[in-house]
């Protein structure tokens, strides 16, 4: 089966909402087993919308519209679909005893618009809104177009376009009806690398694995890091597994120098592991000015494993709070491989914590010098095991690179804490 | 002119990365008064980015494709199209030097498969990438299909992926020649809004005002605030300028109450009016675990206003750190006025600024009571004229909502703390 997801709505295409509907079907798709090979968006405009669809019963066996459903003037998606299908609406009690009942539970009565959400292709599927008044539906049809696909017919669905209520409708509804209808399931594993850029570790690959088909293996870079994604078709999620379980297994040996999980972002993996050896952590920051602190926090149930955090952006916070020496400051500097690691000790010691990381650098736009150029960077460490420091230099000779420099910073820091974690 | 986009990337069709770009690129557009009528998607695949290209030249004069222009073997954007379109590829020595200088700054050499990112089509105009390897291009062709429309040619415009090269590339480069295409000038301010509702807003508008032609206002909803865009078009920028001044004024006027800026984001326009009145602030953070001073520090230039931060998220820290009296925990709680004034109390006394800040709240998913749901947070500032706070309930009933609530928290934060600094 192959599938194709239209967006209607004019506020997608003058950029003022992002379209993360279409990333949820495609999602939930993946999931299902069904191939997505197409997304399109068009305005609140039948003839654009006409056009579109058309364009989809050409190619796909189901087409998945989102939007254009409720009560306005604005929403032309299931008349403009059913009038391109051949098949007249006619009133639907069901739908119009759940837009009472719905407006009911809020206090309200309807207005004459909303007569509109109760009028349905006859023949057609209704699957009920649990978060709204507009019901989604779905029109079987013979296929137009010949294909070469054995399927004989073709489905549209058609979803609401908020957000909550597509995706309420979806999971309840439309997910276990497809569900009985998909063949196999689909497995994805991402490992994720820092250290090695996608074309050097493009490089490197077994050669033909880009190539192959199930499972398929792709390449994403994100900001310092780089991520291999593997994606395996089968009948059942352990035959996927298994698919994917030697290759998985020989670039985690291949790589192993830059593999910092599997699955995890790297704040997540720093608290799993933080948590699963009894470990606590204490930040310490300057050119991140509280970046590592915000990662770590983000994740849910962090607080078992971190409870200060400093950022010392003033020479002053450096000796006051985290008690690093005004000789080192005079005579290393404040960016030095031995402020980094006395601020590493100076907060360790203050939270009790076992790992203390101190990160010190040059972010600009000023502050640079021959010697300390923007983007050097420095992270020390303390833990049980001593101190340690390392040097970064995140310059990019960009006119703005200030953002970029503090996120790699904190990506690396948090990296050495992960590493450092595992390690104790 | 009619524009439409198109995004290229199996990770798009799969759901695992939503399509920021195409909103991106979408409201630039609008901005440049540009007309998008389609968005389509497509995955790493020759043939189906080729029927994708087909479709959009059939019916668009303007085509800008994003992804797919990078070192890898996935990469095929630019050889696809140039194909389709029957232009050769030929080695650029500029784009080579591009890439090579890339590396270069980040101490790399070049894998051969680099090489790739220099092959241009011949004739194609190449914009560099400030943000990376691969540079953008655009080759202008004759109409293959007649169309209603004037133009006789047509464009298709290339651009890098990740969205932050490629919304720099096309921010630096783009738009500018896009700009000078079309009449005229245009020229936007932003009005910056927090404590009112999307909704709430549109529905106090002056009537006629959102159908206006010249200067168009667009309303958009941020996590937490609202804004409205003013854009007029006209031969010169003064003349624009006088298009918008009254209408923005109006808007001043009428909803100054929730007006925190105009063209500046809070943080920055905190640590400008820092900066103009000679004022410190510092950062007692425990809910929002740095985020606050994270924000402040993104700012270039904030070390003149920001030198001490505190992510206090164990009590012992409140405590030891900020001072925060046994009693008021026991008695109060941590998440409380009486915690959240200490706090800001305890930051502004340890670091000798002006201005104290102090947030403590519920993110959950857990920690949640009654009393104290999720989503409770206090904001403490102590200032020259004394303490105040301001409790916040940002719970929206939702599974994932922890980052919500962290982002809302530090957003009133910033606000509350630029009203105290204009307040002085």
């Amino acid at each position: 089966m192959r599938a194709e997801i239209i967006g209607v709505g004019t506020e997608l295409l003058l950029g003022e909402v992002v379209n993360t509907n279409a990333a949820f079907i495609a999602r939930e798709l993946a999931a299902l087993g069904i191939a997505c090979h197409n997304m399109q968006v068009v305005g609140d405009n039948p003839a654009r919308l006409r056009a579109a669809l058309d364009i989809a019963l050409s190619r796909s066996d189901l087409v998945i519209t989102t939007g254009g459903l409720g009560p306005t003037k604005d929403d032309l998606t299931k008349e403009t679909i059913a009038d391109a299908l051949g098949v007249p609406l006619e009133f639907h009690q069901p739908s119009w005893d759940h837009v009472l009942n719905r407006l009911a539970a809020r206090g309200r009565t309807p207005e004459p618009s909303h007569r509109r959400e109760a009028m349905m292709p006859i023949g057609a599927r209704v699957f009920p809104n649990p978060q709204g008044t507009a019901n989604a539906l779905a029109i079987t049809t013979a296929k137009t177009v010949p294909q070469k696909e054995a399927a004989s017919s073709q489905t549209v669905i058609m979803l609401p376009g908020p957000p909550r209520e597509m995706a309420a409708v979806f999971q309840d509804e439309i997910a276990p009806c497809l569900s009985a209808q998909s063949e196999g399931t689909i497995v994805s594993h991402n490992l994720h690398f820092l250290g090695i850029g996608e074309s050097q570790l493009e490089a490197q690959l077994p050669p033909g694995l880009l190539e192959a088909s199930n499972p398929t293996t792709a390449l994403y870079a994100g900001t310092g890091e780089v991520r291999i994604r593997l994606s395996a078709r089968a009948a059942t999620e352990q035959e996927a597994e298994d698919l994917i379980a030697p290759i998985a297994n020989q670039l985690k040996d291949q790589f192993q120098d830059y593999l910092y999980s599997t699955d995890l972002d790297l704040q997540t993996a720093l608290v799993q592991t933080l948590k699963e050896k009894q470990l606590t952590i204490a930040t310490a920051e300057s050119c991140t000015g509280g970046r590592i602190a915000a990662k770590i926090t983000a994740v849910a149930g962090s607080s078992d494993v971190f409870g200060y955090g400093v950022v010392s952006y003033a020479n002053s916070a450096k000796m006051e709070v985290l008690g690093v020496r005004p000789e080192t400051l005079a005579q290393f500097g404040a960016v030095s491989e031995e402020t980094a690691i006395e601020m590493a000790e100076g907060v360790k010691n203050l939270s009790g914590a076992d790992i203390g990381i101190g990160v010190t650098g040059i972010a600009g736009p000023d502050g640079g010098s021959v010697t300390k150029p923007i983007g050097l960077v420095w992270v020390g460490i303390a833990g049980a095991n001593g101190v340690a420091a390392k040097q970064l230099n995140l310059g990019r000779g960009l006119a703005e690179q200030r953002e970029l420099i503090q996120e790699l910073a904190t990506t690396h820091a948090l990296n050495l804490a992960l590493r450092a974690a595992r390690d104790l």
